[in-house]
């Protein structure tokens, strides 16, 4: 079972990790902690965080799994890298330095979310390692639960997908730094759970996102 | 009643707002849609935003209603501007574009808490009405109710209490650009609520928010 007492009653900090622009900015305390917060809407808050290349399949594996806890009722919410481009991050191009801000803005909005007590669902590409263990060590630090899913799908396969036609277009040197083709992807040393084999359909994939968050205690089994 | 049927299927679409500097981003579809989201948590999103000077009392007054709505069980959370600045918005200063930025940034990130089914209560002083415009605009765009709350305590009483002593730095010169004493605050021209008359107390404040919420249809009476 996840720890439900956070650090500092459950209030979001982290004075390690971040460093306002301004010392003139206190921190506003709630008095619902997490762990009432949780209690009193029956419900856990957590990341799962799916990295791969483009057309691996992380928001198709992320919105089966959505479904099924939403099914349950368990809050749980898609942060889609590309939705979030459209928003959020919609002032972001794709350089080394602002693909670290698009992760470590998501990183952010999917901690927020999972002290809310939703499952914060994140489909994002994140190529760089240090950017996702950024991502991992502020939830770390919350005490909250991020687990990070592979979506390994060979660069052929995606390739062969390619769902939005970006590796064509790459191909045809239409577009620059697309990550697998000219910009680097850095897969995960030690994720959670390795997906993405095409050997599985995506409710298999599902099951076994399933049976990670019931080994640690995020939902109940079944 | 808010309607439940968002734009493009409940998905966040609001083409005509957002410029992704990429044109290569897509627009990933989840199959799940706001109404169905809603209906299998029986719960609806919405942002409360407050506005209002240092002090006027905002977090206050957005906690007392958070507490109460998480009695209920419907999910609300907490998006404080200062607590946003030591995350989220940790690299952002107190320029005009800075805090125009902070706005947007905690604007998108209160309409995902939407449409996600929570409702999101934001106590950020944003004191430009281009900014909160923005805000509204962008939830409108998307079909979501947003609901501003302008928390008017005087600036003699906000320097009164001055929970955080920035006032008193501002006057000795340490701090610049404070709201109210060396930067401009633009008061809503038409608030959804008008608190901070100090002639009522938080619990008698919190109800008459829930007034307007029950009004517009987000939470039962009572």
């Amino acid at each position: 079972m996840v720890s439900l007492n956070g650090a500092a009653n459950g209030v979001l900090h982290e004075p390690e990790l971040i460093r306002p622009r301004s010392p003139n900015v206190g921190w506003q305390c709630s008095k619902m902690t997490r762990e009432r917060r949780w209690a009193s809407l029956n419900q856990i808050g957590a990341t799962v965080w799916f990295t791969g290349l483009p057309g691996a399949g992380k928001s198709t594996i992320a919105c089966a799994v959505e479904e099924r806890l939403l099914a349950t009722g368990q809050p749980a919410f898609m942060l889609d890298g590309d939705n979030l481009r459209h928003g959020l991050n919609g002032d972001l191009g794709f350089e080394e330095r602002e693909r670290s801000e698009n992760v470590r803005r998501t990183a952010h909005v999917a901690r927020l979310f999972a002290e809310s007590g939703t499952i914060a669902l994140v489909g994002l590409v994140s190529p760089y390692a240090a950017d996702r263990k950024e991502a991992a060590e502020l939830h770390a630090a919350a005490e909250l639960a991020f687990i990070e899913i592979f979506v390994a799908a060979p660069l052929e396969l995606c390739e062969e997908r390619d769902p939005k036609g970006l590796y064509a277009r790459a191909r045809a040197g239409e577009i620059q730094g697309l990550t697998g083709v000219s910009a680097p992807y850095e897969a995960p040393a030690r994720p959670d759970l390795v997906l993405g084999a095409c050997t599985e359909t995506v409710q298999g994939e599902a099951d076994r996102v399933f049976e990670v968050l019931t080994a640690r205690g995020l939902i109940s089994g079944g």
